[in-house]
Order: structure tokens, then C-alpha cells, then sequence
């Protein structure tokens, strides 16, 4: 049994513009389509199909399609999730959540794979390690990086919900999903049945909401109104975990979140009484972060 | 542009029978299918088709299908990677690579999931760290341990090249490919473009071959007959990686593998001049594992 693709549905929703933001003020032409917000309930339904004989629990999986390149990747220090997405068409390459003393790393990888390097994307400004956004468009020339307007982060391109950053044929839809931090995004795939969620929605997790302009209330419902609101069977692939877990699912998530499938007033309460260390690379990753990290490069 | 499934070839390949193979000598009824050997040519050749307008490197990705369920697992001290696959019609699961000390988490997801695990399956016998398939056996009853002849464990079942490991409609193809221990097994699901390559091949890197009947030569002759031979873009699932890399490719290992692209003679001197370490827990991971990991089960 495989379920239908979707390939029309990017660009029927597709609403191609270029996008006119740069961290000069000038208009950069860059492939990242700017289109009206988008809701989760846009994804169509009959992807929430169950097979028959399946009572609860698992859905069928959305497959990556042929030409779609997926490489999630590590960063033991931080436990930070890197994922590098490319068109095997093209050639054309993003990178999400890049990590500083990983860059290399992903430079080499990159090459390797003969990828062209569009974007180094960050899903916000990031308090535990130093994005490795800047030290990438270093190693790779011509890569830009990009952030969302409202991090208060430096970037090439600044990006809002509603607006698609295009690799290929492919593209991440921008979310909107504040309360870890001001400028937290979620991105989705609806083709691919993915989402990469930051530190919005972590497995069995989320992030902390207490620096940096957070909010639980407002991740909360963010979460619950465009994340948990995408088909049961999208895969969640979050910018941490620390037992181990490399992905979940919306339905995982929505069933055995222990904080997030409390009510709101639990929710709250869960985190305002974390009592959670100081982080211990903030006073360093902040300052460098909102610099797109070429604040803290490496000399060679 | 899809590549065509291959539902067809593992019922065409497969010859059922059932496993006569346990630790007490009796037969034990598993669907373990037993079938002639396979060769990696089996697989069909239009799988290496590569896109018209893609000179090298990726190849289009044969998808996983709706119905088959793959989940990578990471320990951190170890850097083992353990595998949780499931069919999504039947629930039936299995593990690849189980670690001891993530036996709870492994047995919580399963069940979590609504699967029932079947089989718990080490590609060899381990010197870094004990295998959580013992502790997983206690923790989920009826399941069962799964490990090669050759290796010497103890386990439920034993298997040799040519078996299958069977969950729901879709299965394991084991291949013997000794080299970094004498009885390491490399398990290889066609249909979903996918090879479980334990220490045998790594991520541009592969096992050492300095203890526990390890040979340099065999390791290279397997590794080019039984792995290399496989279609370019089948990805490659190893049992560990240090530098957070997740998987690999068959094409990437052929091209950019510092080993294994060398010639024989070279890399048997690169084999013999690693002067690593002794292994810091073989001298309590081995005895273990010769017991299926039940020596060691911490106390509760």
C-alpha cells in the first residue's frame, strides 16, 4: 500500500515571489518565495488515512520522494540535530541548524556529494552553541544565511511566516512558532511528510522557556495550532535530543509529550518550575549568534 | 521521477523455511527463512539508473515504503547505532544493535509504538559495549535473540549467510562478512534500498581488525564482494560513527572511503599501522555478549 504523492501541492500553494530582505536593507534576488500565511490545515487529509487493520497507534509513512535528499547529522557536544536537504536534480542544497565546530564537517559532506550550498537556515538564534551558518558561507562562497526577522539576529535573508525557502523544486515552509524564543520558526515539508521544529517541539520534549523572551504560553499554543495540527504521520525532526532519539512523529508527539499534552495551565506550571541551570555557553553563543556566528570563527 | 518498487523480489528470492537453530538445540519454530545463498547481483541493475541530467555522485533515493517503519537510535558513549524496524500492517519489530544500557528506552518506544518485537539482532559480537538484547528479552517476554553462527554467542537463533529475518512481509537478507570479527553478519533489505553494515563498513571508515579473530583481508574481500557490489544508492546503516554522521551511501563508501577504496595490499598496511587502543570494556563487553548480554543486566 503506498499513498499517493503529493508533488502538486507545492506548487498549487506555491506562491512565487522573490524575497526582497537582506541584512543591508537591499534586495537580494534570492529563491525564497514569500506567500500568504499558510495553515497547517492546508495539508491534505487523506494522508491521515489509517490502514484498515491498524487500530491506533502508527500511520503509513510519507516517503521521501526519489529526488530528495535527507542527511541528518550530530554535534555530540551541544546534541544539536543538523539536516542537510538537496534536490538531486539540481543539485541545490540547504543546510538547517548548522553547528560552528561542525562546518567542516558539513563543507566536506557537501563537496563530496557535489551540492551547491544555497542556505545555511537557522530556526532561531540559538543560547547552547554557536550557529556554524557563518563559518559555512566562508568555506562555501555563495551561500547565504537566513534567519527569521523577528531572532534580532543578523542574517542575509530575513524570513517571516508564510515565506518558502526554495532549494530545487524543493522548499521549507516557514512557521511562525515563538515561546522558546521571540524568533523561533518551524519548517515544513508537506511533500516529504516532514518537519524540522527547533527547539519548539523536542521527543517527548520541548524547549525551555525561560530566557531569551520566552513564553510558554505562547509555545504552547503555537505548538498546538500549527504544529500538532499537521497530518499524524508527518515526522518530527527536532535541533536536540539528549537520550539518543533522532525523530518522532506528530502523533508520538500529540500522545506521549509529557508537557505538551497537558493542558495549558499545566503546562505553564511544568515550566515555570523546571529550575534548569544557567546555559552555559549562552554568554558566549548569543553574542556570536547575532552576529550570524562569524563573530567567533575559528583563525586558521 | 520514482523508481519502480520492488515488492515482487523478496517473495520471488525468498524459499520459506522454518529456522532448526537455538541455543538448546532444539528447533524452534521462527520465521527465520533459510534460502540459498544470495549474491548482491540479484538486485536489480535499474535501481543504479541515474538521472539524465546528473553526471556523478547521488543518485536518486529508493524510498522506504508506506508500510515499513525505520527508526535510528544513538547511544552516546558507545556512538552505537541501534535500529528499530517495524512492518506497520502487522506491528511485528525487530532491533539491530541493541545497547544494554538503552534497553528501557528501546522497550519503552516499542511499546509506546504498539509494536511487538519479534527479534533482537546483533550484527556480531561486540567489544565496546554490551548488547541490550538479553535485557530486552526480560523486558519484553516472547521476544527473541538473533546472532550468527560463526560469532560463538549464545542467542535464541543463529544465522548464517543466506537467512532471512523476518518481520510482517518484510525482512532482513543476511550476508557473512567476516573480517573485523569472525562471524559479523551485514544484513540487507532490497526493497527498501537499505544495508545494516554493523563494524564492517563505517562511515569512511570500517572495524579494526587487531583482535577477536579479526583479518584485514577478509574484511577488504568481503566489503568488495557482498557490499561495494550493491546498488549505488542503497544507504549504508552502520553499527557506530564518532563524528556525527548518521548514514552513508554505497556510492559514497566506493568513492570516498580513505580504506576501503585503496588496494588490498594498502590496506592491509593501513590495517596493521592504526595502533589503536585496547578496547576499554572488552574485557567486560565480551564476556557479555557471549551470553547474549544476560551476564550483565544491572540488578532492579
Amino acid at each position: 500500500m503506498r499513498m499517493p504523492t503529493l508533488r502538486l501541492l507545492s506548487s498549487t500553494v506555491r506562491r512565487s515571489l522573490l524575497v526582497p530582505a537582506t541584512k543591508s536593507g537591499s534586495t537580494k534576488s534570492a529563491n525564497i518565495s514569500i506567500s500568504a500565511p499558510l495553515t497547517p490545515q492546508h495539508y491534505p487529509q487523506h494522508r491521515q488515512l489509517r490502514f484498515h487493520h491498524c487500530a491506533v497507534s502508527m500511520l503509513p509513512r510519507i516517503p521521501f520522494t526519489s529526488d530528495f535528499f535527507f542527511r541528518q547529522l550530530f554535534d555530540t557536544e551541544s546534541c544539536t540535530y543538523t539536516y542537510l536537504l538537496a534536490d538531486l536534480n539540481t543539485k541545490e542544497a540547504i543546510i538547517i541548524d548548522p553547528v560552528l565546530e561542525q562546518a567542516k564537517r558539513d563543507a566536506q559532506l557537501i563537496h563530496d556529494l557535489g551540492f551547491t550550498l544555497k542556505y545555511a537556515v537557522n530556526t532561531h538564534m540559538h543560547a547552547d552553541h554557536i550557529t556554524g551558518s557563518g563559518w559555512l558561507k566562508q568555506l562555501i562562497p555563495g551561500s547565504l544565511s537566513v534567519i527569521s526577522t523577528a531572532s534580532g539576529a543578523k542574517a542575509d535573508i530575513k524570513i517571516k511566516e508564510g515565506d518558502k525557502v526554495q532549494f530545487g523544486r524543493h522548499a521549507l515552509e516557514s512557521f511562525a512558532t515563538p515561546g522558546h524564543t521571540n524568533g523561533c520558526m518551524t519548517y515544513v515539508i508537506p511533500e516529504q511528510g516532514c518537519v524540522f521544529t527547533g527547539d519548539t517541539v523536542l521527543i517527548r520534549g520541548c524547549g525551555r522557556t525561560d530566557f531569551q523572551e520566552g513564553n510558554s504560553q505562547s509555545l504552547y499554543d503555537n505548538v498546538h495550532s500549527k504544529i500538532f495540527t499537521l497530518p499524524d504521520n508527518y515526522r518530527i525532526y527536532p535541533a536536540h535530543d539528549y537520550k539518543g532519539q533522532l525523530e518522532s512523529s506528530i502523533w508520538e508527539e500529540k500522545t506521549y509529550n509529557p508537557r505538551l499534552t497537558k493542558s495549558l495551565e499545566e503546562f505553564v506550571n511544568i515550566m515555570e518550575n523546571l529550575n534548569l541551570p544557567y546555559p552555559k555557553k549562552i554568554d558566549k553563543s548569543l553574542p556570536a549568534n547575532r552576529e550570524c556566528g562569524l563573530y567567533d570563527i575559528p583563525k586558521e
